[in-house]
């Protein structure tokens, strides 16, 4: 997403070029490009796919709704299976139109995740909760901690469902490094994601995510967190930015390259 | 700052017409009209002032800077004290230039409240941290959460430094009513405050607080743990928004009241 105007086989030459192993990917390229090609074309490449975005809009009320929402994550499992990753990101909902429950929105998250988990597990795909900032907790996730995030996936087995760990959501959290410790503890540390903290945001806030080193957060400060929890994993870097998508899109990844190796390394 | 299309005088006077009896005031208008001339205006009405907004601005390191935030914050507090008003509502400061050190801020914050508590308590007045939406975290507010605004507060006697309870900044945090509880039983809740939530968030995101009901926040939840908590004091309405400033003012403060009943009583 970060490079989203390049397309798959574009985006997939510039990382081999720039030596990038690993690309996380999202549903809507992969079902333009198509499933079983997209699987080969990265598997041909020799590159990972380290998650794929997204499952989850779990918190609808109605029964209907609530039933097309589990079988199209069933559906983004079997993605996730078929692209050979094994992590599917959640992005949970956020409160229903007219509804102000976070909590029974909270919990309708841990019902659909009961249902999700086994059938994700059997297919060697785990689920990985994203707290999303608390700008988005109306409109796109009530999940807006760590802390929350762990909250309901605990009532789970780790193999089923865990935590995705984006510094662009959680820096402000004083809280958040003693979560991470938390969620490496019992091996929940699904995936972990960077972007920076710039101002001022843009109209709606989701394309406000800064390149790695223009804003607030220490990245190094971060990365040490998920390690000293034993975190092993890919690292990811997840942009979201009108700015940044206008640009050549091989430049910027090429950029990208370098300013994670030189706020990380 | 609700109807700031209003000029003070005209505010009073709406205030007065719509059974409103007390106003929060900013500096800035009230430094425009002549503070001895505004106390005036607002005591000749009959009308309180609940607090006063704003001081802060407590986190930059240069100490020429430093030593003009503290006093800056003497003349809030004697300005507060003029006004008659025992509530000095606190905007801490966000991240200097290039800083990235989010708690190195908040420790500058306590810092300057261990020179301003005994000054701000000596002439009545009581400073109340407001803790910010972490969306403000870089540029407006270090101070997230009522636990981090709590954590500094009580470095201090009540009388001095206690907590602004916002519903907009604090909504989406599962933590805040035991929070709020914490702040009650040591009296340090200095005054509580309405806005809603609404969606999409405009660009640079400070003028989007809604109009109670609008949005995802139920008032009633709000004000029910504030009361449990202890808090007797005044409710204020403080709404930023461009769309409503673009109204009439005075059809705007009679829709703000009227929604306060629906939604408080």
């Amino acid at each position: 997403m970060t490079v989203k105007q390049l397309s798959l086989p574009e985006l997939v030459d510039a990382c081999v070029q720039s030596g990038i192993p690993g690309v996380g990917l999202w549903r809507d390229p992969v079902q333009t490009y198509g499933l079983e090609a997209t699987a080969k074309l990265v598997r041909d490449a020799g590159l990972t796919v380290t998650t794929l975005c997204r499952g989850g809009f779990f918190t609808a009320i109605a029964p209907d709704e609530r039933a097309a929402a589990l079988a199209d994550n069933r559906r983004a499992i079997d993605e996730a299976a078929t692209l050979g990753t094994d992590t599917l990101v959640l992005v949970s909902g956020g409160l229903p139109p007219g509804s102000k429950d976070l909590y029974g929105a909270r919990e309708r998250i841990a019902d659909a995740l009961a249902e999700l988990g086994p059938y994700a597990a059997a297919n060697g795909v785990r689920l990985a909760i994203e707290p999303l900032h608390p700008m988005f907790a109306s409109d796109r996730c009530v999940v807006s901690t760590l802390a929350q995030a762990l909250d309901i996936a605990e009532r789970f087995p780790a193999e089923q469902v865990g935590v995705t760990v984006d510094t662009y959501h959680i820096w402000w959290d004083d809280q958040a490094p003693a979560q991470i410790a938390r969620a490496g503890a019992t091996g929940r540390i699904h995936t972990f994601q960077l972007a920076d903290w710039t101002t001022p945001l843009p109209e709606g806030v989701l394309n406000g995510r800064g390149q790695i080193g223009d804003g607030a957060i220490d990245m190094r400060e971060w990365k040490a967190y998920v390690e000293a929890a034993g975190y092993t994993g890919p690292i990811e870097v997840e942009l979201f930015n009108d700015t940044l998508w206008a640009r050549d899109g091989r430049e910027l990844l090429t950029e990208t390259a370098a300013r994670f190796v030189e706020h990380t390394a």
